[in-house]
């Protein structure tokens, strides 16, 4: 049965002037696909092999010589300028000031004159436009009649000169092409210019089996600033501020009824971050640019699969309205989604997508500079340690939920002086296709992969949308509890689901057995506002009452107004003082033991002003500062406060063991290690056991069975697979 | 010239069946006043020796018969029960619930029930009273046609049955008499009663010269629980809530034409505490009840006047609408104010006070528990050290500002073992003769101690009249940035005054230096929605920019809305990110030094989410979580930003520094000490120089005079007094 286990489902990329190297690394690593990378070209000598053969466009760049002559059609972005304070009766705003130059023109155009804005930021007030205007030939902005010492932005329209990814690529990476320039496919030239030139690629390229599409249209906004102190001003892998134009602005407004404006991109110069809930506007021009990604993106998938090919989309770069959980996505009738994946929880993500093909692309890329910043295959780089620690990472996901391919990206050649990581990446492949079998097997046999009976929510603003993800990678946003949670519950043997507030007015609690609620005040996973709707803590109260947990980490259900800081403070028993309760005794209290529950390893460190609601929450961490972790009865169910989590395998573990103790299961359960830095899953079916190590350093594990105990020790990041 | 340094200015807690050693205590520590205590009565014998005579009244209580016959005439307050949440059709909440059953008693009287709410507090919505009733009998009341999964309240009225100081003294120091109800002079039948008492009192106290008031009506609001684990519920030595009553809300109602209802006083549980900014309901109400005061208090102080007798005011305890920074204060027409002292703030509050004589009431207390808690004249205790921290803390605030007098209280008879004590407390006594002999050589000369020419203002929501002190003392405020500010400035050379927001709009900044704004986002302190008003900002801006400092500390000047989260993160170059910039660069930076600035030992944490606005700031210190404190030049002015300020010598000593520097002075001036540990005071006219050792260890130090350097060894606490 595990036949393919040394060939298959492994894309390759190939690099012309390297043959040799490519087919040798194919036949190594078991590639059946050959894949070209964003700078790189299949010679034919590659192309003419028996391999199928994956092609990568990124549909909106790599036409300067038509965008030269239509720059117009160039991408936009509403951007606002620094904050200037009023010395004296005229204040100037040379409006690009901090603004990477090579990234942004100003649009000055009558149509996006009408868009721009100024504002006095120190009362937040529009400035009517007779008190300003724009001298074009120095960029500057006057104002005139201002309030002395009150500060003034301009919100303007800029096109995109450069395309970020490609001027991220050319700034680490060193290279030296022409800039590519963004393409704008919401006109109606720009379509047609587009649809032809795919038909003609296609024509031109009869190898390509499959179409790879980086992404859609609209890139992730990322803007650079002047000074090598602060270069990246703004960089929101969630955001669609880059789809902009007042052609976009005009179909809204038909489409909506009403107008959005600067302010309403904007935002204070806050912009909208996905790490914030986004109010109606935002959702209106989001679902209305998903709409239009997704409607002109059909046209273009219909086009490839008229020659026959499929068509995959890497979903990064320019995934704007390509979210794969958005209710749209299958319209696009895309053939596959590739991922890359520097954590487990972005190997869920591409797994539960609705599509026929699921692929992974594995870290570190095969370029110089890994994105994450490392010298992966610089001087000093360690590509073969980079790779084991990303691996540890998503293995845990593919045991709980498969995906159908992984593969690499970047230049081939740079692996020739790392034998070692050659050796690796083939250990890689092979495990994946033996992890992938196994999971065949339970499918044969209607099965699945051995499964808690725990179901658990992720409650937030997003809901389903931002499934596993929150916006980017974990490096970008490991500043945010839910993240880590999120990569933690990648690998357990649980069932996972992301809600939103609706969900849980909609009745979907019916379902869930534990709900998590983790993050700051105020932001989109904690949950904002949403949390002023009675029906919404009710709904909560009344699930927990009934028998079920809800786990709170950090600031959950915080929203000002109330008694409470915490909505859900009667069922966590914990709640946070922002000050107006300073006067307020707390509850003292002993620290509380639960056997077994906090594995060896484990922290939760304590935040400020967090305390006992009414004295009755079990502690069972707690430090200088306060509680850190807490139980609470409620009714049938349970309040579980964490302070904060952070990920790590001891941690990822207790967050196991409070799902069970929340549940009333013992912690001792079968096919659970009783060493944490270790798992297993195991296939009913097959009766197939994977045991993995996720540590660094050899470990000795037990597991009870059904057929007893089996023992294992296993070497530093070592699966093994036995049959029980 | 110091011929009195062995006697006077001091009083001494007289008491009764120790004749011998009041009288020898009296000589000892040079006392010319003896007075009682709260629980002493002082024998003929000492009441007919020949010291001046303090008799302790607090009027409010200690008149159980009456009171037992006017139990509606007992003080009030409004107590909010806890929330009682709906898994029924009915709620029954037992609204006493939690308190502590010895302190109040539920008033049900027609008159009060009116105020009676009950609150949805899902909803935060009032709930109308056809939905409840009170069942006096069980003390509950039952809510109908609620919400399943919502919260309930009842904020009812209550009567105070224990006066709460007395309740604390009986339960710490376990005392055995009848608990004191306070009586609430409110009523018409309450004032008869209590001036005609006063009237009695007068005639049967001829040898009293003077009658201390304790201190007039209203305790500050002290409400206590059940829980041995919390029986602290809420104390706030600042708030109003204890003087509330059915006749005192309808009076109010009459002046100001409006009514206030239970919530504005229960305010969702919260109550309102000093350290939150008041709203306007909430200033009207303390207006009101300053106005009782003072007019009730000035006929009590004119009959203690009718019969030759001096009328003192104490300073604490039922301290309600006696501010005496308030503007009716010098209504009362008290002779003098006594300020009991754990630190220097406290004894510039007092010092300040526009009345005829300033005193201080030294710690520790002769209590077997100190305020503090510590066990002080208990086994184990250790009064000496005590009081010579204290001593450390106070004398270098009067030697920038003198009081007239000192002295203690308490239980003279338990000095007795404590030999050691006594000798400490006659050094202390001829220590701050000599220091109040020194003021009085300069102000008779029509100078003062030497002062730098630095004018510093405190900014926040009471201005003066929170001069000094937030609400109580320093171990109750510790948590706020600005007590420790205000501790260290207490003993500085510099100019200290504290003004509102509406002062800084009324232009008082023109004789301002240096403003300090400090504190937790939306308290009293930083000032919560003050910096909503742009006039604010713009003139703190211009302040600034015309060559002021602006010191934030914490979260200055911080509020939502607008583009800054501090308002004037454009002065201090840098702001906090609540969550929505977490997607922005932010300005890495080095580290800079400015020779001399930062004191040995000197020590800044930093908080989380600051970061530089535009990268100019200086950075000083700075940890993994960022800047924690920075000098930022803005026009001709700066701006000094701290992320937090904790009482230490060194730091005190930075603080100085930070103010030198930022007024463009050379860090070296004359009659400052080169070590941190010590400090000095200049008094010009008699060219007299006292240099103080304020640590427990042996220090050196140089000072630089007009006349040369001058080398001092100071012995742990050590005073030195030298001519120049």
């Amino acid at each position: 049965m595990m036949e393919n286990e040394k060939k298959g489902s492994f894309t390759l990329p190939g690099e012309a002037g390297y043959e040799e190297l490519t087919l040798k690394m194919a036949e190594k690593w078991g590639a059946d696909v050959i894949r070209d990378s964003d700078g790189t070209k299949l010679s034919d000598k590659i192309l003419e092999s028996d391999y199928g053969i994956y092609s990568t466009i990124c549909i909106i760049r790599d036409h300067n010589a038509w965008a030269k002559k239509h720059l117009d059609k160039l991408q936009q972005t509403f951007l606002c300028s620094n904050q200037v304070m009023a010395k004296e009766e005229i204040v100037v705003i040379h409006i690009l000031d901090g603004y990477f130059g090579e990234q942004f023109k100003i649009n000055d155009s009558k149509e996006a004159m009408k868009y721009w804005q100024v504002y006095d930021r120190t009362t937040d007030k529009l400035v009517p436009k007779s008190k300003w205007r724009y001298l074009p030939e120095v960029g500057n902005v006057i104002i005139q009649n201002i309030t002395l010492f009150h500060t003034y932005t301009v919100s303007f329209m800029a096109y995109q000169m450069w395309e970020e990814i490609s001027m991220y690529n050319h700034i680490t990476n060193h290279w030296d092409k022409e800039h590519l320039m963004p393409v704008d496919p919401r006109y109606k030239e720009t379509q047609s210019y587009l649809y032809q030139w795919l038909d003609s690629w296609c024509k031109s390229h009869p190898t390509t089996t499959v179409v790879r599409f980086t992404s859609m249209f609209y890139n992730f906004t990322w803007i650079w600033g002047s000074s090598d102190r602060n270069r990246n001003l703004y960089s929101d892998w969630g955001s669609y501020d880059f789809s902009v134009s007042p052609k976009a602005l005009e179909e809204f407004k038909e489409e909506y009824g009403y107008s959005l404006t600067a302010e309403d991109f904007i935002h204070q110069g806050k912009l909208h971050v996905t790490h914030m809930p986004a109010g109606k506007r935002q959702l209106d021009y989001m679902k209305f640019t998903n709409k239009f990604v997704v409607e002109f993106g059909q046209k273009l998938v219909d086009l490839v699969h008229s020659y026959n090919k499929k068509a995959y989309v890497f979903y990064d770069d320019s995934w704007i309205g390509v979210e794969p959980y958005s209710s749209l996505f299958p319209q696009f009738k895309f053939d596959g989604l590739i991922k890359c994946v520097f954590s487990g929880y972005e190997a869920r993500l591409c797994a539960g997508v609705d599509v026929e093909t699921h692929e992974l692309r594995l870290h570190p890329y095969l370029f110089p500079i890994g994105l994450g910043g490392a010298p992966t295959f610089c001087e000093d780089g360690d590509p073969t340690t980079e790779a084991k620690r990303y691996w540890r990472s998503v293995r845990r996901a593919l045991l709980r939920e498969p995906v159908d391919r992984i593969g690499l990206g970047g230049y081939l050649h740079l692996v020739v002086n790392y034998p070692d990581f050659c050796d690796y990446i083939e250990e890689v492949a092979n495990e994946f296709r033996k992890i992938k079998s196994m999971h065949a097997l339970e499918k044969g046999a209607d099965g699945s992969v051995y499964t808690l009976p725990i179901k658990v929510a992720i409650l937030h603003s997003w809901g389903s949308l931002r499934s596993w993800s929150l916006s980017g990678h974990f490096h970008e946003t490991y500043m945010h509890d839910l993240i880590h949670i999120n990569e933690a519950l990648a690998g357990l043997p649980v069932d996972v689901s992301f809600i939103s507030f609706e969900d849980v007015k909609e009745g979907l609690l019916k379902d869930v057995d534990i709900v998590i609620n983790a993050g700051r005040a105020g932001t989109a996973w904690s949950g904002g506002d949403n949390w002023k709707d009675d029906k919404v803590v009710s709904t909560l109260y009344q699930f927990v009452y009934d028998g079920g947990t809800f786990i709170g980490v950090n600031e959950p259900s915080a929203v000002e107004d109330f008694s409470d800081y915490f909505r859900m403070a009667k069922v966590l028993g914990v709640d946070e003082d922002t000050g107006a309760k300073v006067c307020h005794g707390h509850f003292s209290y002993e620290v509380s033991e639960v056997e077994g529950l906090l594995p060896e390893g484990s922290q939760i460190k304590s935040k400020e002003n967090r305390f006992l609601t009414d004295g009755k929450a079990k502690v069972l961490v707690s430090d200088e500062q306060g509680p850190a972790l807490t139980i609470n009865e409620f009714g049938k169910g349970k309040g579980i406060y964490l302070s904060s989590f952070q990920l790590s395998n001891a941690n990822t573990r207790m967050l196991l063991n409070l799902m069970l103790y929340a549940k009333g299961m013992d912690l001792k359960q079968n096919y659970i290690t009783d060493n944490a830095e270790t798992e297993c899953a195991y296939y009913p079916c097959s009766k197939k056991l994977a045991v993995i190590n996720n540590s660094e350093e050899s470990q000795r594990t037990t597991i009870n069975t059904e057929d007893g105990e089996r023992q294992f020790t296993l070497q530093p990041y070592e699966t093994q697979i036995i049959d029980i």
